[in-house]
């Protein structure tokens, strides 16, 4: 089979390697497609070297078909689509509180253990989602970043007829902008990328550029000066943790869905004054990805519209490079068949 | 009647004064005992010129005795012992959700308006609550403050057997930790200055300094690695921001009770690792005096012992300025009838 592996230095290789059968408690999926993360790309860029053991076969975003059911598997036949939920919580501690998916020890597959950017992968069957026959597997690797939006929106307590701002047009800011829109919250995106507007705008969403408006003041209009009952922080730069806490009104819940390598500045005296909530979240848990499945199925929102290119499994160092110089593409795809 | 007036540059004036007819709506209490907040020693050092109108009776920790009901006000006589909710919310707008506690045209009676540091007092009948004939009216003085700390730990969402670390052991700190410690919680309090640490002790609390042992590792053993479910940052100061991302747990919930005047730096990495949340809370709602009343009236916590001082209020100015020459001192209540 063909398989990808990352050897450190921007660099991709693909090679041909055995199919192996998979172990005890494993099942071996056949990957149909598999979607590049952002993580994928810290990766590529070495920012995670010191986790990624070299060379290792990368990869989380992904669809595919049963191929064969390992020993001790039950619950699964060959043929089935499924979708990983790449979390090992096999460690899980205690003092995790029952908290499996952000449990101390927990492995990420595809950064801590081998990933789906190759043909055939063996991945211990607790992790897998099972679709329904007619899912597109190529919506369907979407359901893993979709899941990071469900989680996203289901911390926030976002209800029906909320207003909820979207700091970051990226490709997790604007899912979560169309699951908070499902969920019938009045969205706003903010993004200073004027074609990653244009996306959000092709996607139905109602997008700013803070660059050419106010922000609070075009909020507090849309509200008649309620504000913001929900920011989702996707940004991850200094002027969206300085906007968030003004963009939300009294008791406004906020979402620090962005990774900050750095300690950055608050302004804890608007968490005091409107008793702002700050809400910590990180990927997903069961439900999350059963309720991404349900609208990937559906597909009633324009996932269609979020996949910007496709390339075949081959072309990885390609595609890696592209994004490089392609700020505003959304998600790409690779086809593990090619 | 014997009044006090703050005329800024850290003097108090006592002055002769009419007792006045209490408007429609309002009720003239005889302040029994006044206590002394932080937000008065502020006022004090001429922190909120800007705000308090001079020359002004400022103070809203209080209790007293109801001595003429105003026309139209309803189910309140004469003789009744009652404390002031000293929050005038009549500018409350629909944008404010409902949130009258925090609305953002809130009044603070004793800071935007006329204080409790008087004989006689007129205050709207809506801000008042009645307290038992069998309630000590020295510790009713406290029920102000007590609400802020039952509001804390109630917006908190402590549960019996849950840890609790509060960060900071002055007057606020320590109230938060006995509501935490009532509540059935494991409770540590940090805290630099080791006569707070006595006086935590002396209230039957767990307190401990940060300077002499490892926080986190300290709630580490004392909760077999589970760290905080809760924390209270009532500290105001980098090295408890700090901490509290730390020594907090899986999911652990931080409660922003200390005003932080700057932008701070915050480690919103954790929040994302750990899913944390940051819970802003300011003042208190009618349930949380409701609570406060009940616990002074049972009087089963140590709350004599936060009474530090009693002095005639005539002593005014001579009270706000042993305050800044004794940080160890917790409480300090004045007697308005001397």
């Amino acid at each position: 089979m063909r398989a990808t592996q990352y050897e450190g230095n921007k660099t991709f290789t693909v090679v041909e390697r055995e199919i192996e059968a998979p172990k005890e408690g494993e099942v071996r999926i056949k990957v149909a497609y598999v979607g590049v993360c952002g993580t994928d790309v810290h990766i590529y860029h070495g920012m995670m070297d010191k986790r990624v053991k070299m060379p290792e076969t990368i990869g989380h975003e992904m669809s595919g078909i049963i191929d064969v059911v390992g020993a001790g598997v039950t619950g699964f036949s060959v043929g089935e689509k499924v979708v990983v939920r790449p979390l090992d919580d096999r460690l899980v501690q205690p003092s995790d509180k029952g908290f499996n998916h952000i449990c101390a020890k927990l492995k990420f597959i595809g950064i801590d253990s081998p990933g789906a950017m190759q043909q055939y992968w063996n991945v211990p069957a607790f992790t897998l989602h099972k679709l329904k026959q007619e899912t597109d597997l190529k919506l369907a690797a979407l359901i893993e970043p979709l899941s990071v939006a469900t989680h996203d929106v289901r911390m926030s307590g976002l209800v029906a007829g909320e207003t909820a701002v979207v700091l970051g047009g990226g490709p997790i800011g604007l899912l979560v902008a169309m699951v908070a829109k499902e969920a019938g919250a009045n969205v706003i995106v903010s993004e200073v990328n004027e074609k990653r507007i244009a996306k959000a705008k092709e996607l139905g969403l109602n997008a700013v550029s803070p660059l050419k408006i106010d922000l609070v003041e075009y909020v507090r209009e849309q509200t008649e000066g309620r504000l913001a009952d929900v920011v989702f922080e996707v940004a991850g730069v200094q002027p969206a943790l300085d906007v968030m806490c003004e963009v939300a009104g009294i008791r406004g819940r906020i979402v620090m869905v962005a990774i900050h390598g750095q300690k950055k500045e608050v302004d804890l005296f608007k968490f005091f004054w409107k008793e702002l909530k700050l809400i910590g979240a990180r990927v997903y848990e069961k439900e999350d990805y059963e309720k991404s499945i349900a609208l990937i199925t559906t597909n009633k929102l324009p996932f269609e519209d979020m996949i910007t290119d496709v390339q075949p499994l081959s072309n990885i160092q390609k595609v890696f490079e592209n994004i490089d110089n392609n700020p505003d593409g959304m998600k790409v795809l690779m086809d593990c068949t090619l």
